[in-house]
């Protein structure tokens, strides 16, 4: 292995690497770029990758920190390095060794689905700070520390924060986490405080906390951990990338992932449709289904609206501009799965595009049954998350349904360790957990435990 | 590969898997042990491999449940099962997947440590229950339905019972979690709650549970899962085994781990013992360091009474026999590093022995630097629980005082999640975390944030 490491060339990583806004094309640089909407046209950005990239070293990992690091034992993410980000040198990386998990599913859980499928799940929440940001955020990280930021902010409450916190630590840049004054509990800033990042409680509501990350943005070269940030969807592409390794090679039949402001649905798509063009797989056979909460749903809502329902009980798209056409905001009403309580999703134009490019679909699912995935995912060893607990219930109705077939290669994707969680495991009133024997006497416990 | 998998041969499996005791030698069988007591001379139990195992197929990782996982992407534990558990078919072992991550440690946590190490953690509580017990668990469980059990059992608040309740589940058996009653919280619950554990509390001490346990053990065939039975010793070896494979097929300087029963201690001085036995290694160079809280560390103080922390700082073995005379259980006091608040460790012997045989030592860290090391890894963007921050204390020391040198390969073993210790991170008062900004402009946050 030579020792001199390749230096970072700025003008070759902004050739590989280029913003490129989804309504109008209006491209700019990816290190410049701060506010991450269109100037022209107000929309989202893509990054694309114009040159191909060789993906002869795939499935060598990146070795962070140290040449010893043997293959595939670094991160998941930056195995696939040219696929995510081209032209960064390995000493360039921020990363905590994130890996992706990617495992069978047997008894209760599998039962519980149904349909005999050949069920996975990604386990994303088995990873640093616990949650799928991880994947993404060792992206965003290493993109701002290329592009010489001052620190990473962001206003979120929950898993984008303890990333946010984390990634930004790793990579010796201070982070600032805006919170709406009041409205915050312990248990959600405790990883942003573990991880050094300075808590700001504003007065006023969220709104009061764009407003001052977006000025610090402007004016003080802080950069945006938020969803508009595109950087991130190229490290939750390592499902899809990690998958295909996994699966000697090919793409599950389906994926099925929860539902928020849409970046991992983008994400997933866009990696999918990265293996197509790079003639890794062959046709567009690997289908998505996303699942909202059933009063958060406005995408599962206007999918729906669009016709969008039959075509995919059919295996054939919905109509792009049917479902633009019938999509609106809504006002969120309440859901244990709090992280996809999202009545506004920023990135609903991508999750459109994505579920329309792969034959997909999204649909709602209540909190009833999403409980009740989740214990029974327990019951097969896996504490998962309510948004995992979403997903699960939106495939399980699926196959009741006929829209999954028997024996199809599902990877569900779990976003976040139950543990993050903890309080829906719970019995409501929150005290009498567990059971008390009358008496202490072995003979009670076998009958109890029915021995 | 060959369709037909290879079935379970009982008789091969009781002659490559013998428990053997640690005091008088009596040996006797692994699956049809129950107490895991010697019932000759009252001691513990090793798990022995008379048969030099071939390590021809190390780092070709198991692949549960299907023959498309790629090499060295299944468990970590199982992708050296012919050292953990030889003779067990693939259709048998009970895996969650739990993989170690061993990552390179950089900025403020190195910083902090000092020494100008070459610093790595095993972060073991990124792992499906958040805590290294996997590692054993997945052993355990392995065993007990291949024992033909009816049920696992336990008597904790902590991470065993967790860990239990995963895998009793992965394995299809019932698990019984045994606690004292009113003394019990929530959040101690709510894995054992979340994996369909039977949580039941005993009127009575933490002596009434375990009196219960034995009992449903002699008389109603459940398995124990507690630290006495040797195959999670067998389990959480990988530690060892897979920094070898990961540092080139050589072992680091150091292993640096928290002790409280002493299981874990146990394990490493095993594992490199295993590799030394086979010829993977040369030399018995590679040395440990377990620390203890300084309220509860029976065989810190017998260490050093015993004349072990001289023979330490000179790179030499205490005398075992003195060690031995020296020791004496104690009774603990306030630490947060409750994990190991125990003033009377199971494993007591075990650690002796091994300690010994790898030239290392016990010493005792403080809550004040125990936490001080939790913040330092969480600004390197590590979350990680008390007991890791008492070994990274001890380190810290080690290095201050000479006794480990600059430029030494050092693994520290991070017992658990942070997640798991939220409370730990917050201010004293619980309550006024965050600062208020007077008014939420822009210039008092980069004011604030010093930008």
């Amino acid at each position: 292995m030579a020792k001199k490491a390749l230096s970072f060339n700025p003008k070759h990583f902004a050739k590989l690497n280029i913003l490129k806004c989804i309504g109008c094309g209006h491209e700019t640089t990816l290190l410049e770029e701060r506010k991450f909407v269109c100037p022209d046209c107000g929309d989202l950005y893509d990054v694309v990758h114009p040159q191909t990239p060789l993906l002869s070293n795939h499935g060598k990992c990146f070795v962070p920190g140290s040449q010893n690091w043997y293959d595939s034992k670094g991160s998941s993410v930056w195995a696939f390095r040219d696929l995510v980000l081209p032209g960064v040198p390995t000493e360039n990386i921020v990363s905590l060794g994130e890996k992706l998990h990617i495992v069978p599913v047997a008894g209760a859980l599998r039962n519980w689905v149904g349909g005999d499928l050949d069920l996975w799940m990604a386990l994303e929440g088995v990873s640093p700070t616990g949650s799928f940001k991880d994947f993404g955020m060792t992206v965003l990280a290493t993109v701002a520390k290329l592009a010489e930021v001052s620190g990473i902010a962001c206003a979120s409450t929950g898993d984008t924060s303890a990333a946010a916190a984390a990634y930004a630590a790793a990579a010796g840049l201070p982070c600032v986490v805006l919170l709406p004054k009041g409205k915050v509990t312990p248990s959600q800033l405790v990883q942003p405080l573990a991880h050094g990042a300075r808590v700001l409680q504003v007065p006023g509501d969220f709104d009061a906390c764009m407003r001052i990350l977006q000025e610090l943005v402007s004016h003080h070269g802080v950069y945006p951990a938020n969803s508009l940030n595109p950087a991130r969807i190229e490290g939750h592409q390592a499902t899809v990338f990690n998958s295909w390794l996994q699966f000697g090679k090919t793409l599950p039949d389906w994926f099925v992932l929860p539902l928020g402001n849409g970046s991992n649905t983008s994400s997933i798509g866009k990696g999918i449709t990265s293996l197509i063009e790079r003639g890794e797989v062959s046709g567009n056979k690997t289908r998505i289904l996303s699942v909202q909460p059933e009063h958060s749903a406005p995408l599962a809502e206007s999918f729906e609206k669009a016709g969008g329902l039959l075509r995919f009980s059919s295996g054939t798209a919905v109509d792009e501009q049917a479902w633009h056409d019938a999509y609106a905001p809504v006002q969120s009403g309440h859901t244990i799965a709090t992280a996809a309580k999202i009545g506004s999703p920023v990135s609903w134009k991508k999750v459109i595009r994505e579920i329309v490019n792969h034959c997909g679909g999204v649909i709602s699912a209540s909190d009833k049954w999403a409980l009740e995935a989740m214990f029974a995912a327990g019951r097969s060893g896996h504490m998962v998350c309510p948004q995992t607990g979403l997903a699960l219930a939106g495939l399980r109705n699926c196959v009741k349904n006929g829209q999954i077939s028997s024996g199809s290669r599902v990877v569900v994707v779990s976003t976040a360790h139950g543990l993050k969680f903890a309080n829906d495991f719970l019995p409501q009133d929150g005290n009498d957990v567990g059971e008390t024997l009358l008496e202490a006497t072995t003979s009670v416990a076998a009958k109890v435990l029915r021995l």
